[in-house]
């Protein structure tokens, strides 16, 4: 039995509270499991900005729409607390799908109340292929950041979508809560660390490791002179490998989130793609 | 210049932060304004419970309709600070569309994250002919909650959907927040009070009398041993005068929203009907 596990919503709501009461600052890392080093550079920032910090590992039912990896995402809670352990990490929120939604069913908008994001961004990027996918994001975390209390939200940079959204979330509604930006870490040969990566063959992690080379290729080519979205578009898709299944490739203004013409400081440029069964996402922010 | 009243966001944020430093219970009336002695009861049992009490004066563009009464909805302001005054209000929160929504329109769901209460709760009663207000009203009290962040938020009876919808989301979103119900308030003769009341001429305001009589009827009956919603629904409608226009009248088991076809202990029967062009609500909970 590990002394870092807490399952349960009153205890971690207990845990906080006594926290606050010695003014600490409390600091959030939201996780499905399955960590890798990119959760590990997060819990890392987060141990340098907080007194206390919380994991929440949480595989989140109503984040997956129906055709989804939901019951074939990985469980790795062992290894997960090991390297919660390992880093410092004062709890870790691992709650059933029952203690958080009081039902052993996936919920829908009909029975629960639900975080919608707004509509302009969700309806784009992996929205489009995911519906209803921010939606579920969005209220978890809310469920979360109300549980844990933090001051403070750790959030990776991969999941550039899940980011906008979320910081838009903070805004719109009044959050007394600063979502921290992480940068995206890579393997040594440039692959963006997922804990899908688990379930790429070996010939699919050579295909794969073009997304990250088609991204790397674009930057180049605007660190020439090439501002162009379209002329940039061609130069990605032409490292891309032919085994792979685009999905997007986009220039996004990371501000306003509006689609860019002429690539500048700030814009996020996003691809997902389908290798095999496994859907991967990987983005840079030029700048 | 009134000393309770601010505008700020972070402003108010402040003062809530310093009361909860002393370990004050802050306690929350979310109000649209216009003021009256149902919104007075709700301070009042506001001051029995909390040390700090904020009284929030919003007339909420987002929980109306394009057709509905924005404009129009009664301003009261000075009167409402007299009475917050007289009665120990410690702020008063009144502020500007701009600087909830942070523009100068009313923005919709493509815009603004929003708090969408369950389908099920939504698409009833009020609900039904006023799509979107529930969502509005989730939105912005979830706004408030976070900017306030009271210990205790009081609302009226009278709007007995909103309640049950409204304690639905602190529950669904783990919000560390306890809702209490007031009663409903009424005039001598029985009409509850409302700030649309101010609308209605004085025939209107005789034929608006007969909901709560129909109401009261319906109770009397149900004394009696008279269980079935058809025959009572009966009773009630031949109580209400011909020159209302009836939206509904239903029974609902408060506890779970279902519809009810033997009347019993906390079932909720509610009124909405037009009067002339104003739209009145009025329910009983028994038991």
């Amino acid at each position: 039995m590990n002394t870092l596990l807490i399952n349960n919503i009153e205890k971690i709501k207990q845990n906080v509270k006594s926290w606050k009461e010695e003014k600490c600052k409390i600091g959030l890392v939201p996780t499905m499991g399955a960590l890798h080093n990119g959760h590990a550079s997060l819990i890392e920032k987060a141990k340098q900005t907080c007194d206390k910090v919380v994991v929440s590992i949480f595989v989140n039912p109503i984040q997956f729409g129906p055709n989804e990896d939901f019951d074939k995402y990985p469980r790795t809670i062992e290894n997960d607390l090991e390297l919660c352990k390992k880093y410092g990490v004062d709890i870790v929120f691992s709650p059933t799908p029952k203690e958080m939604y009081g039902e052993n069913k996936i919920l829908s908008n009909t029975e629960l109340t639900y975080v919608c994001p707004p509509y302009k961004f969700v309806d784009c990027l992996c929205g489009k292929s995911r519906p209803g996918h921010f939606d579920g994001v969005a209220t978890v975390v809310m469920k979360l950041f109300n549980i844990v209390n933090p001051d403070y939200a750790f959030f990776g940079q991969k999941d550039a979508q899940q980011l906008f959204i979320l910081k838009k979330m903070v805004k719109d509604l009044n959050l007394d809560i600063e979502i921290i930006p992480c940068p995206i870490v890579r393997e040594p040969d440039g692959l963006a660390l997922s804990s899908r990566n688990t379930y790429l063959s070996t010939k699919e992690r050579e295909f794969a490791l073009s997304i990250s080379k088609a991204l790397r290729e674009i930057e180049r080519q605007y660190n020439t002179g090439i501002t162009d979205a379209n002329i940039l578009f061609d130069v990605g898709f032409s490292v891309l490998n032919q085994n792979i299944n685009l999905e997007y490739l986009e220039f996004r203004d990371f501000e306003t989130f509006d689609k860019i013409q002429n690539v500048k400081k700030n814009t996020l440029i996003a691809i997902a793609a389908k290798v095999g069964k496994t859907r991967l996402i990987d983005n840079i922010i030029i700048g």
